[in-house]
């Protein structure tokens, strides 16, 4: 099986027709689109294909429209819709599912140039912004009123808003401020012919008509093309404190996360780290301060608890790492409720309440992807499991890795009982090897029997369709097609994605 | 105009057609459910035909079916839509929109013997409960694990949890713990056809499929029956605070509680209650410790700030009530700078952390409504605005009042934006007077000239469905109606209601 060959489920079209389709909507779109907004160089579009999930479809889009406003993306759009040509929407191509990847004879729709926060509002505590916002300069611009953007994903740095809607992304806080989801009132959204549509509201509060703010969200570019999003902003927290606890095995840590779920405590964070990854960051900084840029594929020996040698600075401290971060007025003292179910448990743990060292520490846990991509092609899987199966899901992934001889590292969001198994493969090969397939669809498998979900925050993408009707059902994912067919009746909009 | 005759859409039958189908459907229903499952004596069906709105359709319901398990909402739904027969799904018919009217001819779907909690887990935490549970009953039973079911409408010691979800209820403590949909982590419904789907999961996060639980909260039966939830629970916080601060005028109650927001302080509540609101609950409280049952129809004077005289308790400490509680670890210090920010705004500001004290509180918010009750009909406008925009709502909603000539009282969640101003019609009148109508109309045209909406948390049910295309626009509203057939090709259910 590989993953660079997915089915792509265009539109149905004989080449020939599809070749004259593909000519008109180019002829069409130089004629009303201004010059710069069209790409139509090979050269140029090929780097539209794939995104950061690595998984490369056949062949290339025909052409990349940098949208500029609204206007572009609804003439796009009626355009392509006339003709029955296939578009993908795309913000930074961050997304780790292959949601943006372009195959032969798509349009990318690139919303990167649609990057104006239009509106903060700090007396409604909302932002007005485009979807090509990159995720942490919104954050920094709502910070100027002492308010925040809660969702705070991991890619935050290179991620967009749109793109984070799209994936109705998680990230480090959700545990206590929720999903992407939790702060979107209203969007913006363009049909795929061209209406303009606004749903939801400025209001934190609103019932009026269905949900299509929610059923937008995490659609991943399936039902419309987002131009704009009303974002619910929130105050910075009075206090933060937080909480670095080192375990003797990565199974230790996890018991303990569950253990703060079992007290009741609800910390605004409670990031997961094992010995593979703490060494992966540390190889990885190390190398930074040594200035140089060596790319290898060092893998780790097999996952087992403890049976890596110890490195430098983390994982010199323990086998796994347990980040909490508690805030708000209460912080000093949930905090110390953390520390002390933690302490008898771990190896060491240490609370600090100066924002620096906390930002330390958070940007260790920061670089554990790109960490991993200096050793390979990571793929990173994405389920969550029910809060009290953390430990069970933790033991028996380890399991699954030593089953297939294949190493696994993993993150997770502790609190969410959102798990990150990630395998590393050789970039030179260009399939994915059978052992690595094997043994994810294992971890699909296992989140499946532990009551999970195959996708927690990265979205279904390409890669993960295959198994989505064993989550889903087959009757829910026909009710899904004729969703799809209300927003979309000719399935422009990226096909073979998401359903 | 009046609201006792509402279009009802009901799908297109010839009269003749029409009577020959409800007696196939009642047949079939005769023979295929358990005898004690179905109601045709039109003295017991008549019970049926309104909800707590007072909404009055045509004719009342040719049956209702006394659903106990999943198997039998999916044979009457079955039927039901072979014979393209209405349904209407009714929880306790607490709804104060009228979405659980039903008219001439359709057939009622009471799930009100279905209140079984099947699960709790405490590890999880997490409930499965069937949709007649009353929420008051499942927030009880959490407590005994040191959880609590976070949304708290007013209506939770008479209201199920199918209703809270089919209008995607609000509540007191909405404020920090959101809506219903926030608490909705998974669905069991049954289509129109009586296919049953799952939608959502066990986990607290996962992206697998489109948002189908939240399409369906909020969807006030139109889209599917709930036959299950999975619903969040959440830890009971280790303290709370009470805050309670009498102004001289509505308007300085609710400019103080736009301080709040503007000092970025998230109480888990702020309810406002304004002068003829504290008189009203005074009569009911009087009257109740007098022993007697007294009903009138006593308005106050047109509502003007400062214009009332004086009653009794409540009413005898100011012009309007804001309660605000604060918990979890900070409650305390929370409860410390609410104070501070509130006393040079108000006539008295009293603190308590006595739970008891707190009750008594809350338990004068509860009885607003049944206060209102006795004086007449309510008609309860739920309009909800940006938050910055209280205070201007509130000062807007006095002048309609006089304008109209009609007294409005008003109820408000602050910290949502989401005001209750009320309007209380002579329970002899069979209409609703135009200058109530007039006066209702005008305050859905404020909420949204000020950015916000129609409803914020009971739903359009029949009363507000003529304003929806004024908040959505068509293009939207055509959407809604695609996305409808996709789950109801036959609009069987629950027609003429929500959208």
């Amino acid at each position: 099986m590989t993953i660079t060959r997915q089915p792509t489920h265009l539109p149905v079209h004989q080449p020939t027709e599809q070749a004259t389709a593909a000519a008109q909507l180019l002829g069409l779109l130089a004629r009303d689109l201004a010059a710069d907004r069209l790409t139509t160089d090979p050269a140029a579009t090929a780097a539209y294909a794939t995104d950061r999930s690595g998984a490369h479809p056949d062949g290339q889009p025909l052409a990349v429209v940098h949208a500029a406003h609204t206007d572009d993306v609804r003439t796009t759009l009626r355009h392509a819709n006339a003709l029955r040509v296939p578009v993908v929407p795309r913000g930074a191509g961050t997304g780790l599912s292959g949601g943006a990847t372009a195959a032969e004879g798509t349009v990318v729709l690139d919303l990167a140039r649609m990057n104006r926060i239009t509106e903060i509002s700090p007396d409604d505590q909302l932002a007005v912004v485009e979807p090509g916002v990159i995720t942490a300069d919104l954050d920094r611009a709502a910070a100027a009123y002492g308010l925040r953007y809660a969702p705070d994903p991991a890619s935050a740095a290179i991620s967009t808003i749109g793109g984070n809607i799209a994936t109705n992304a998680g990230g480090l806080r959700c545990a206590k401020y929720g999903v992407t989801r939790d702060s979107v009132l209203g969007l913006d959204a363009v049909l795929a012919d061209g209406t303009l549509i606004r749903t939801g509201r400025r209001t934190v509060k609103g019932v009026a008509g269905y949900d299509l703010t929610a059923l937008l969200t995490g659609s991943e570019g399936t039902l419309g093309v987002i131009t704009a999003a009303t974002l619910r902003l929130r105050p910075v927290p009075v206090a933060t404190a937080t909480i670095a606890a080192y375990f003797r095995t990565f199974e230790d840590a996890a018991a303990g996360a569950s253990a703060l779920t079992a007290a009741r405590i609800e910390p605004a964070m409670a990031e997961l780290l094992d010995g593979p990854v703490l060494a992966a960051i540390d190889e990885a900084r190390a190398t930074e301060a040594r200035g140089t840029e060596a790319r290898g594929t060092q893998a780790p020996s097999v996952h087992a608890p403890g049976a890596h040698a110890p490195g430098t600075e983390l994982r010199a401290r323990g086998g796994a790492l347990l980040l909490v971060q508690c805030d708000g007025a209460g912080a000093a003292a949930e905090a110390e409720r953390v520390a002390a179910l933690l302490t008898p448990r771990a190896t060491s743990v240490e609370t600090t309440d100066d924002p620096a060292e906390a930002e330390s520490l958070l940007a260790a846990r920061r670089l554990a992807l790109p960490a991993l991509e200096r050793l390979g092609r990571p793929l990173i899987e994405d389920i969550a499991v029910p809060r009290s199966q953390l430990a069970r899901a933790v033991r028996e992934i380890g399991a699954i890795s030593a089953r297939h001889g294949v190493p696994v590292y993993t993150l997770a969001h502790a609190a969410d009982g959102n798990l990150h198994p990630i395998l590393v493969i050789d970039p030179a090969l260009t399939e994915v090897p059978p052992a690595a397939w094997a043994a994810a669809s294992d971890i699909f498998a296992l989140a499946l029997r532990l009551g999970g979900t195959l996708t927690g925050e990265h979205g279904v993408g390409t890669l993960k369709r295959q198994w989505l009707a064993d989550e889903l059902g087959e009757d829910s994912l026909a009710l899904h097609h004729r969703l799809k067919a209300a927003f979309d009746p000719y399935g422009i909009l990226n096909p073979g994605k998401a359903i």
